[in-house]
């Protein structure tokens, strides 16, 4: 199993006084070491002939690990702890974004190009042509990103407003990737009929909208009927950015294995929303074929429990995916398979089981941060593993994606994200990576030229008036 | 009558070459004047031996100037025209505002204590508890601007989005005077409820709401209906903001002739939702009675038309001012007053009709850019006299309230605005000129301090429970 290593996530500043030159600080950093913590930066904050205070960065497992930590530290002599500060926190204080004026006002000839009155004209010429809002307003480089707070990160339904850390994270990530303006939105209401309508009603500021964490069926529903009245693009991260990021990896798997896609044989343990979006994408890159399975096993096509009146995304999967309509569990599919993407939950399967599949299989184990397998034990026998973990190699990470898509999306000034720009998105991320590896298939996040590489490729399938346009979202109506 | 100077809202960069040294530069400068053009900057783009290119920087009086004053300069001996650019559009493009990180991400560890995996813990404090949201997310320091687009400057109903130009402007104001974080949000939607639900079901992400050009009577509404669910301040900018700023400049009228203000009768020329609350805010500061007058004279106390089925507004208004319950045209309870307050259309009165009121009267004439009544023929009888107009002394200026208020408010934690605190605001402008004069009664825009001066005052008040929590709101229900 792979183990839990102590994580910046968890990261806390502890500012000591002890006494120089007399041993001190090697036992301070064996009491961290020995503790679970892991040290980063050690600040000299003050320096006196006999005393110092240092500022010890430590990386722990848990947050819970602070105050054991903290009393450790306490017990050596002559040590005096001045301060604990939760680096994490401390970092959240205030929220992470700020909005900027582009230019400073300095007097009042600005004010009256800025605001009123001249401000009047540019509102008049809106008014007459509507589209200019995306040139003269916001609009022209501005995500909403979006969420209701019903399925944050691993957290679930903590609500909207308790979600909004990670939508500012979002926001931050935007601008230091893309140079793309987003602002994060937390919609207070569980009725799908007035998300809808809130999301609709305020997108007249933004150029395009990033649906983040919010629970299934809904958000198949939100992303379809908001694109259907919106003239901007529509995005669902967790499901589509996901995918395009696994699409990557998988050009690039195909790669370094030599497999021909076509022969290949899929099987998802997983048939939520992101298992939804990644198996399509990867049909849509060539797979021969794909079987998803809920805790039930796998959706087949005549499932008795899959009715058109049930779970309407399971019921058109097991129509649409499985073409041999294969029966059983998990592991009963999983067997002779070609490449195994877990999006579901921690340790469902052994290596053993992996084991069952053809030699040389690709993994993509995706729970985070337990995988549905030890990545461990699939190394020496899957040919690539990749998963979502930062600590190992090939995380599949959506900041690859997201924010040079909106990017592409906007300079086009595309009204639809398209399963052809994520196809193009997916292929400019393997194409960062000149000559991939089993270990190397997909980039790290700081790769520089990401972002311009995927809004590149975004933007030219956009202005292609020759390839089609195919919506992105699922309409489950449709078969 | 005010005369209509040229503006730099209606200003054009226009990029001259022409020979050096031969006179052209001064035939250049006299066309334009000569075209009612006002110069600003004119700066060297390129200088060669014979020839030079200057861009001139031209406010016009309107922007349909722009042809003849352009064809005006091309019919000079030996210059061309390189380029013309209207400058307010220019600064325009790409929007006002931009969305910045506070700190940047530059390593693997940031990014795992802005975004995954370390900002779960901070959601899992804010589920836990919802106020800390204001500690660690940007509902600390952030407003949103809504409108619906339905009263947009003097352009009347032009839409949310067209409106979005001047809300950007007012983030920038937000931003520039008082280092307060403010995004625009454009409503598009006419309905009410689904309008007051929309604003409900965001302010999960601000720390107040400033309401910015909402038709009455829906801004009565919203803001009412709105405050009453809401766990932030909600201000509508039109009627409040001008309110403090009319009660600033009142404060200091007073001073400046000396009038005890319970003796003084007010008549106000307009019943609109910025009527309304600039003359409560002036009987909060002690005016002894208040007549509005709309397009059919003075609103009193069984008035036929006015009904609590019809105009609920007017109707409260009727039952609340004009205590003598009089009545009459506008020209009619004029006579006699010792105020005016203008707050409708231009031109609505002459020199004589303020010579109907007592002498020394004091006279804010706020229609703009063309006043109620010529401000020249108000000098001479009137003692003080203020206007909306930048190029006349003493401008009543929104920007002297809202971001001081808003950044007093949420540094003060405060749930709601007050009439104590609007008092407290109105108290600390004029606090802001040491000795008022006739022509000095409202501080410039740019005069240092105002804003932490209000925000100071408003946060004092906020946090003394000793002084009441009256709603800024209007409840047309209570009498």
């Amino acid at each position: 199993m792979a183990k839990i290593t102590p994580s910046p996530g968890n990261s806390i500043s502890v500012v000591i006084k002890y006494n120089q030159n007399d041993g001190t600080l090697s036992k301070i950093i064996e009491t961290i070491e020995s503790n679970n913590g892991s040290l980063g930066p050690i600040d000299i904050i003050e320096s006196e002939r006999v005393t110092i205070i240092r500022d010890f960065a430590i990386n722990l497992v848990k947050d819970t690990d602070c105050a054991s930590m903290v009393a450790a530290l306490k017990a050596i002599d002559n040590v005096e702890i001045i301060d604990v500060i939760d680096r994490t926190f401390d970092m959240h204080i205030g929220g992470k974004i700020d909005v900027v004026s582009k230019e400073h006002l300095y007097d009042y000839d600005q004010l009256s190009m800025a605001y009123t009155p001249g401000v009047a004209r540019v509102c008049k010429a809106i008014e007459t042509d509507p589209q200019k809002a995306f040139d003269y307003t916001i609009r022209q480089n501005t995500v909403a990103v979006i969420t209701d707070g019903t399925a944050v990160l691993g957290l679930g339904d903590i609500g909207a407003t308790a979600g909004l850390p990670v939508m500012e994270g979002k926001c931050v990530l935007f601008k230091e990737f893309a140079d793309v303006n987003a602002f994060p939105i937390c919609v207070g209401t569980k009725d799908f009929d007035e998300l809808l309508a809130t999301c609709k009603n305020i997108i007249g500021t933004f150029g395009g909208v990033n649906l983040e964490d919010i629970s299934a069926p809904r958000c198949f529903d939100l992303e379809r009927e908001l694109q259907k009245v919106s003239d901007i693009p529509i995005f669902h991260d967790d499901q589509h950015g996901t995918a395009t990021v696994c699409g990557a990896g998988f050009i690039n798997a195909l790669k370094v294995t030599g497999k021909d896609p076509s022969k290949m044989r899929l099987v998802v343990s997983g048939a939520g929303a992101s298992a939804m979006a990644c198996t399509r994408a990867l049909l849509d890159l060539g797979i021969g074929d794909a079987i998803l399975c809920d805790r039930k096993g796998a959706l087949y096509d005549g499932r008795p429990d899959l009715t058109p009146d049930g779970n309407k995304a399971k019921y058109w999967a097991s129509k649409m995916f499985n073409k041999d309509n294969m029966q059983g569990s998990l592991k009963d599919v999983l067997k002779g398979a070609d490449m195994f993407l877990g999006l579901s939950g921690p340790n469902l399967l052994t290596g053993e089981d992996i084991r069952t599949m053809n030699e040389g299989c690709i993994i993509f184990a995706m729970s985070n941060p337990t995988p549905e397998v030890p990545l461990e034990d699939c190394y020496g026998y899957a040919s690539v593993v990749a998963s979502g973990r930062s600590d190992y190699p090939n995380q599949v990470n959506n900041v690859l994606c997201f924010p040079g898509l909106f990017k592409g999306l906007m300079e086009a000034g595309a009204k639809m994200v398209t399963r052809e720009m994520q196809r193009a998105a997916a292929q400019a991320i393997a194409d960062c990576i000149e000559n991939p590896t089993a270990d190397n298939i997909i980039p790290g996040a700081y790769t520089p030229g990401i972002a311009d590489a995927v809004a590149a490729a975004v933007k030219k399938v956009a202005l292609d008036e020759s390839i089609p346009k195919t919506p992105i979202f699922f309409d489950f109506d449709k078969f």
